[in-house]
Parts: C-alpha cells; sequence; structure tokens
C-alpha cells in the first residue's frame, strides 16, 4: 500500500517530479502517482485531498509552478506532511512558484525544497517515513554513501587527469 | 441583494480591504465582506465558493497575503470575475502575495490590483457591473471627475503657494 | 458589433495577445484587435481610447511590454474595465511589464493577468461580459469542463502508462 | 527524552525561534533547544550533528539568517528530517536567508517553512512525528479546529459590527 | 520665461521633486513647477504635454511612482529631452517606478536617474541647458567645486577628530 | 567635428552600442566611437575623460555592463551630460548593469535609458543637442512621424490579414 | 606604517567602516581611514589610489553605497588587495551596492563581503596580512576563539533560563 | 609546494573554477585542485579544512552553487583568507549563490567575486600573495598591461574599421 502520493497539477511538470518518484524506487519506497489540479478540477481536488489520509498515505509530495496553490491547499485538508516542490518557470525564474509554496500563513506548514528539486523531495518523504523504519534508515544511509563516493572519485579523476583533461 | 462579495483569509487584511468597501460605499453598490480562510477552513470556504453565485453575487474581492491562494482558489469555483488584492509583506514586501495571485495557470484568471491595491478592487468591481447598469456608470464617471478637479486643486495650491510653503 | 477591443503597443506581443482572440472565438464573443502605441502614435492613441465607448466597447484587453504604458493610459480614459497582459522580456523575464501594468494609483485599476497570460485575459473579459449574459455563462461552464476532463484524462493516462512511459 | 531539537546560529533568532517551541508546547512534543553556530564554532557544530540521532533526535528545526547554512549542514550529517526556518534580514528582507536554505543541491534535502516561520516549523515537525503518533495526530487535529473556529468568530465579527467598527 | 518644467503626478511627490527646484534655485534656472496627472487628468495631461514646447519649454523633468506613466507619456509628445525621477514606494522600494520609467521602447528615450534623484534631475537639466549657455556651464563648475570642497572637508576632519568623535 | 562621443568598456558591447551610432547616422548627427576601459586602463580613461569638452564634445553615451563604472565615472569628470546604456548580463538580466549606472549618488547625475538601449541613447542624445539645433529637431520629428505610419501600418495590416494570417 | 586604508565616499558610510576599524583595532593592526569621493574628487581620488602602494598600504578596505563605484576603481589603479563593502540603502536594500561592487568584470577583482559588513572586512584584511604575519595570525585565532566562547556562553545560558526568561 | 588550493562541490562547477586556474597558471602560481562536498561528504569535508593550513596552503578558493555552503563553511575553519565564486544557476540566475557566499554574519568574512567570476578568483589570490611576493607583483603587473593594451588594440581597430566592419 503507498505511503507516499506523489501529487502535480500539470503533466508538464512530470519531469521534475518524475525524480521524486525516481528516488523512491531507489528506496524501495511504495507511491502513487496522480495529476490532480487544485484549479481546473476543485471537486476532484478536494476528494483526493480529503481521502488521501483514508487510504493510508502519510507524506504528500506536490508539484506545481506559477501561482502554485496545490502543495499549500493540501496542507490545509490533508493531516499529515506535505512536501511541495516549486517549478522552474520560463519568466521568473521559479520565483514565483516557490514563494506561492514556502510563504504559507502560520498553521499550515508545507515542506518546500528547491527549484525544480524534485529528486530531494523524494528523499525527503522518504527520511520522514525513515523515523519509524530502521530498515528505510538504512537504505538511505547507502544512498548518502554512494553520494559520497561518488564525489571522492570525481575529485581522485580530477588529481589525476587535470582539469584540462578532465 | 449584494452583487459584490469582500473577502479576505484574515483580519489583518481588513485595513486594506475595508478601502474597497469605502469605494463601493460611495459608488453605491451592495456588497457583503466576509473573512473566510482558504487554509484555515477549508470546508467552509468551499461551501462559501460554491454558493456565492446562486446567492446572487457577481464579482468577488479576494485579498490574501504570502502564499496567497484565497483569490486563485476562488477563481477555481466561482463562474464570475474574481479580482485579487495582494497584501503588502513586512519580508518580500507583497511580491510574495503579488506572485501568487497574478501568475495564475491558463484557463482561471484572477483580475489583479496593484499591492495594497483595496480602493482599485472595489472600483473595478463597479466598472464591471457599470457595463450594464449605466446610472452606476454615471457614479463611475462623477468620481473620476472629483478626482480631476482635485489634481488640478493641488497644481492650483503649488502655484500659488511655491513648493516651499505647500 | 464588438463589445471586445484586443489592443497591442505592437507586434511583437501578438504571439501572446492571440490567445486572447482565440479564447473569444472559442467563447462566441464579437472582438477587433488593435495594434496602438501611446508611445509612437499618442494621437491616435487618444482618438482611440476615447472612442472606444461610444463605439460599442465594453471591455478593453491590452498588452505591453518593458515600461508597459498602454493599459493604464487607457484605463485612464476609457470607463469601463480595462485587462492588462504583461509581456515576458529578455532582460527582467517581464518583471517590468508586470510592475508597469499593476501597480497603478487608487482610482484607475487595471485588471491585470499573468507575464504572458493572454488566454486568460480572453477568459477574463468573457467572465465580465457574462455578468448580464447567461447563455455566455453556459459556454464559459463548458470551457470549465474540458478543462477539467482534460486534466482527468492526462492523470489516467498516467495511471496506465507510468511516467516512465508517459 | 526530546525527539525534536530546536537549534539556531545566534540568540538573535531566538524570537522567531521561540515560535517553534511555543507550538510544540501546545501539542505536547518534548524538545531541546539549542544555541549552535556552524560557522563560529564548528567543532561543537560537526558533535551537535554526528550525536544528535544517537540522543534519540528525529527530527531538527534550525533557524538561520543571511548566508544561513546551519540547516543545511545538518542535513548533511544528521539522517533524520531538518526543518529550515529562513530568519527576516534589514537589508534583504530574508530572500538571502530563504535562498540559502531552499535551494539545497539533490541529494540533501531541507523542508523549509517561510521566513520567520518558526510556528509552523513546529508544527510541520509534530506533522513529521504524528506518522507514527496518533495521539499526537489527534492534537493536531484539535489545533487545526480550533484555528477554524478562530476564523469563524472573526467572521462572525465583522458580520455584526461592520468594518467601520471591527 | 520658464526653460524647464518640473512636474508630478500627485502632491506626495513633492518632497522628492522639490529637490530638483532647490538645484535649479542654485543654478539660477528658470522654471515653473506643476502637478499634472496623466491618469486622473488625461485631457489637462496632454494639453500641457503638447503646448510645453510653444510655451518655451525645451527640458522637462517628470516624476512619479509605482506603475509611472508619467515621464514616458511626457516623452511620447513633448520633443525636448525628458528626465524621469522614480519615486521610492513602501512595498516595491521604488523597483516598480524605476522600471516603469526606465524601461522605455524604442524611439522614446526617458533621460532617468535614481529613485528619489530629484536632485540629479535638476543638475542634468542644467548640463543639458548648458550645452549652449557658458555662464551656466560656469555655475555647474562651481557646484562641482563646492562638492569636492564639501569632501575634502570631511576628510580632513575624520582626519583630525578619528571616527570615534566625528 | 563631433558633438557626441559613443564610448564602451568592451567590444562586446558593440551590438548593442551600434543602435546608438545607427540612430545618430540616420538623423545626421557627428560623433566619434571609443572602446575605452575604465577599469583596465584607468590613464587612458582619465585622459580621454577630462579631454572630451575641449575637444568640442556635448554629450557621451557610456555603455557598460555588470559592475558598469564607465557612464558614473564620465559623469564625475566631463561636465556635460552623460548618458548611460546598462548591458543586459547573462546571470542577472542587466539589474546589474542597470543599478550600477542609474543609482548615482547627489550631484553626479548619469541619464540612464533601458537595458540594452543603445537606440535610445543615440536618439536622447540628439535631442539634447536639439534644443539649440531647430535642423536636428526638424529631423527627430521626422523620425517619429515614420514610427508613427509605421505602427499605423501594422496596425492595418493586422485589421486587413486577421491575426491568424499576419 | 598603515597598511591599511579604510576609506569611503561619503561620512554617511561612517557607521558601517567603523567596524571595520574596531576589528582591526582589536587586532592590532595599524591603519589610516579617508573620505574620498571618486565621483565628487576625481583628481584627489585618483591621487590617493595611485599613490597609496608607495605610501606602504597593502590593503584598501573601501566602502560605498548605491552605484557604489569607489571599490571598483580603486582596483583598476592600486595593485594590492581591494576589499569592498556594500552599503544598506533605503530603497533597495543595498542590492543596488552590491551588484555594483561585486559584479566586477575578468581582471578587476573586489573581495566583496556581505552588505552592511564593515567588521568582516576589516577581519579580511588581518586575515590577508596575516597570511606573512604569525603574530597577527594568533591574534586572529585568538578572536574565533572568544567568538566560539561567547556563542558557547549563550547557548549554556538558553540552557539554564529555557527561552521564555532569556 | 601548493600556496592555493581550488575546491568545489561538483564538478558541474569545473567550467568556471578552471578559470581560476589558468589565471593561476599565467601567474605562475602553484595549486592544487579538489572537488569536496560539504554536503555530500561531511568528513572529508572537515579534513580538508582542518588540514588546508599545515599543508601549506594560505589561500583557498572555493566554488559553489544554489545554497552555496561551502565558501563559508571553509572559512569557518580555515584560518586564512577564502575567496568565493558563486555559480550562475538556471532558474535565479546565481542570485541564490551570490548571497549564501557573500551575506556572512560577522566574524566568518567569504571574499566574494562575480557571478561565474572564476578568472578574478584566481586573480585575487595571487594579489593576496604578491603583498609579500615582489616576483609575484611583478608578474600581476604585466598582466594589468596586457588587458590595457588588449582594449587599445580593440579601441584602434574600431577606429580604423568603423563599428560595420568590427
Amino acid at each position: 500500500m503507498a505511503l507516499v502520493s506523489i501529487v502535480m497539477g500539470s503533466d508538464s511538470d512530470l519531469k521534475v517530479m518524475s525524480k521524486a518518484a525516481q528516488a523512491l524506487d531507489e528506496l524501495g519506497v511504495d507511491y502513487e502517482m496522480r495529476i490532480i489540479s487544485a484549479h481546473r478540477e476543485p471537486d476532484e481536488f478536494f476528494e483526493y485531498a480529503k481521502g488521501a489520509a483514508d487510504r493510508g498515505i502519510r507524506v504528500v509530495i506536490a508539484g506545481a509552478g506559477m501561482a502554485a496553490h496545490l502543495p499549500g491547499m493540501i496542507a490545509a485538508i490533508f493531516p499529515y506532511p506535505v512536501i511541495g516542490v516549486p517549478m522552474p518557470t520560463d519568466t521568473l525564474g521559479g520565483r514565483d512558484s516557490l514563494y506561492s509554496i514556502v510563504q504559507m500563513p502560520p498553521g499550515i506548514p508545507v515542506a518546500t525544497v528547491a527549484i525544480g528539486g524534485g529528486r530531494n523531495a523524494g528523499i525527503l518523504a522518504a527520511k520522514i517515513l525513515s523515523v519509524n523504519d530502521s530498515s528505510l534508515a538504512g537504505r538511505l544511509k547507502e544512498m548518502s554513501e554512494k553520494m559520497r563516493d561518488a564525489v571522492a572519485a570525481k575529485d581522485e579523476r580530477l588529481g589525476r587527469e587535470g582539469y584540462e583533461n578532465y
């Protein structure tokens, strides 16, 4: 049963949100993935947000762009943590998405990650679940170690080849 | 019966939103005034947004600050024009409110006015209604003429007194 | 007879402003479309703005970029609602256009939509006219339902195909 | 035993961070509160970040301003969720703090809340813990209901008194 | 006969625009000073802009704030140089005024000075007139020398008193 | 003999600055064109700035990018009007150039045009010289009329062809 | 003999620049302190910048605000390191000063510190000199230890008193 | 033995950081070049930062992007000067990197150069070392002279060929 729901307002967000799915795949966390627009289908949206906890969802990862209301509106309804992913935008670089997601009023937090930060949203969801799942905590640790090793390998290569041949 | 609904997410927005009410008072337009939070009472919000048209409302003026979702979420549900008023904010000057209101995706417009522009929101609502109300159009014309006269009086005073004594 | 006038300061704005025309075409609203520059032909501009109401225009959609004065100057003259469309700009992303349009002083509102938001300008004009046109209100409702169905179809496809094959 | 650690880089952050503590007090969640500077005492910082999980900490709330490195550096070391609180700044309004906290590279998420959003940081920490604590989930629900009731009471008062007497 | 016209859209701009007048007073340049709003009295505005050259005006200094259209609209009509002074604004610091004034499209320049830069607008007007007025050029040179001496005196005082007693 | 000096800090600015030269060519104004860097050749720069007035230069058009000091430093030395042209920049869109040029302290004005606004710089220089050159004033008027006619022709074409065939 | 020269364009910068002097006083580094304006006294400025190295100056700390040219122009002339201190500004928060100082073109670096960062400028100058002065390196180490101890004392006090009594 | 350490958090920074290396190559300054991530390998990072001074390093050049913590965290540990290079970013143009590097709190300076300013970082490092290395000071002077000559050659070419043939 999925503990994480990845939701986006438009399929144009899929490139960024797929990175969240990939991170959860790597970490062995079940998830569902949905396209639901708070603006274009408010009834479906409300039904989704109200029913998520009963279906067993414990973390929602919501991506949206421009006047990005999806994460905050889910946080107004869904009682567990909501992670917001601001989409990059052509005109304002994603500043509009970021402010619309992170600047939530007192009482309704959205855990915001970087503009375009789909992968970090997936990892953050896993970290939240790892608080009571030591096996998942172990897999997160392995992921960290792989990142560390990848940087070390690049450092070693730079030392060996020099910047002109890298 | 009220044709205009002025709504804000918090009573901290009242100072700005009262200017919308004052403009409508001056123009003789009936309105209701509500405090409803899309974030803090989503059920009440939905009920409000869904019922407004049936109660006769034809224009909604919605004010909100920070990650300002109220205007856009009303526009997702209420079928007639929605005017958004971005609140000034201490940290970002209201840029967060502005982007969260104006940058709506295709299909769901919000007619946005200046940061803190409560008075213009009231006047814009009246202009929308004046399309089919020539009496209101006449009162709007009088308001314009008063503005014009007020500027002319200041110009005359400056000419008479000079900038050092103004 | 056209109730809506779509006007832009330069034919470089046509790509964005055509979206307003397309929306009005879909909704069966008559409009005229003009290229008039407040900066480059002030006399023609004044004549246009002063005569629009008498020709039957009830909503003006004005697009402009950079120091975008066209929407605000029309709003200073034309008595009915003016919708402003800020053009994206290469240097500042359209922030200059947005501020020049939305930050109008008290008394002279411009109903501003998103940067590049031509389609929403067209829909907003129709919403304004729909206040007294129930047939148009019905066509707007159909447009909303089509948007809703399009999102639902994408959600269904994502569920069926998965993000890797979408 | 504290499950949450509230940490800040300077006692000038205390006003904002106290709101996180107050929220946790209201929700009955144990926490510790520390002043530790990644910049001014890197050894103490490293010791703190490395030892936190073993001491039972499961969520860190870290506040910092300007070039705000504390949340991100904790997230590099502490394996469980880190919540970042950007401080308002006199010069840049907190934009510097926000970008320094939210724009983390792939692999190292920080769950960022609004500029000055201490209270939301506390609530978000509780939401994370509530995933496996149904009693805490219940207390969060009560807090939401109180917020809802407070807005409804303001709405009722505005209806009763009008905006001029509010 | 006045060669310079100082014009502003509102008497709230007078504090900044008086600095332009003071500079011209110091330099012995005749000027007129007007309050004229392009937004609130478009007919008066047009009359002013069209008649200025015939009355002998050779430089216009125009100050405006927010969506600041006055300088650019004068530049569209008045054939000689127009100097624009962006007003500081509470919400956006004057960025809105600056962009609305400086980002003019090709063909219609506005000579823009700093936000709140009334004094520099006056000096710039004088420099423009000094191109064919060697006496004025001489007075500008004296003003420069006074500025130089004032800085030198402060430097000398700092050297004598030290920063703690300055 | 050249009355206008077009100067830039680097040949990477030539694309923008050539537009100033082209405008002056169209208007029949003599100019010189130089590449001089205040940062890379301060002695040559000082010599240039100090000698310009004696060589007959009456307006300098200076373009620069990033921390753009060239226009302001010329204005500190050259006694007649200096026009500043902020270059677009890849990272900040030219905001850095704009602020570095327009935000001059009291006493030292730079007449700033739009980011990348080379053409307007040329026209502004001509307008300054036209204050005492009625023949040039006439040629500027012709240029304005051509602009007006070009817009009218586009408007006529749009009316004839429609937006889909334009 | 002074190795460090602290210079500012105006005595309005003295409040920030005094912090640089205080840091050097604490660290036992000799310095001179000057008010010299590149804009208002270019000859004096050039003389200062050209003569500094010969007088034994090895680091210049230059503070300036708005279109802040002083640090960059010194860096164009003085061959040793130049540290730039951007002043806070009322309108743009110091963003203008920061961009004008930090965005130097290739070849002419300015070592830029935070907006209003006078103290860090002093410490950075001392760090530069400490490369070949082990005694000064020792005093810098003591300063670091004092900072560390001050944070630790605050942490201890918070633990003892709690946030409500702090 | 290397006196300068060039370090970056990711090999995606190599294009910018290679310019620092090239500048040091041209100036005959020995350096090492490393890829070390404060976020992904905090232990390796700490070891590197703590050991650098003992290995003889006297200046660190650190490049990082987004929430760029590497330069500031090195400055918290390494006692000698740290130069920070903000990376350009797709979404925010490098503003995030710049603020995260330059806005350091009192006590921990980072000498920040322009966004993408790798070359200037290399030159600044050399200038710091030149304080006690007159041979290096001489080579820096030669580099300056070459820059001056290159600008002069471009100026000469523009004069000879004209802007249309340049």
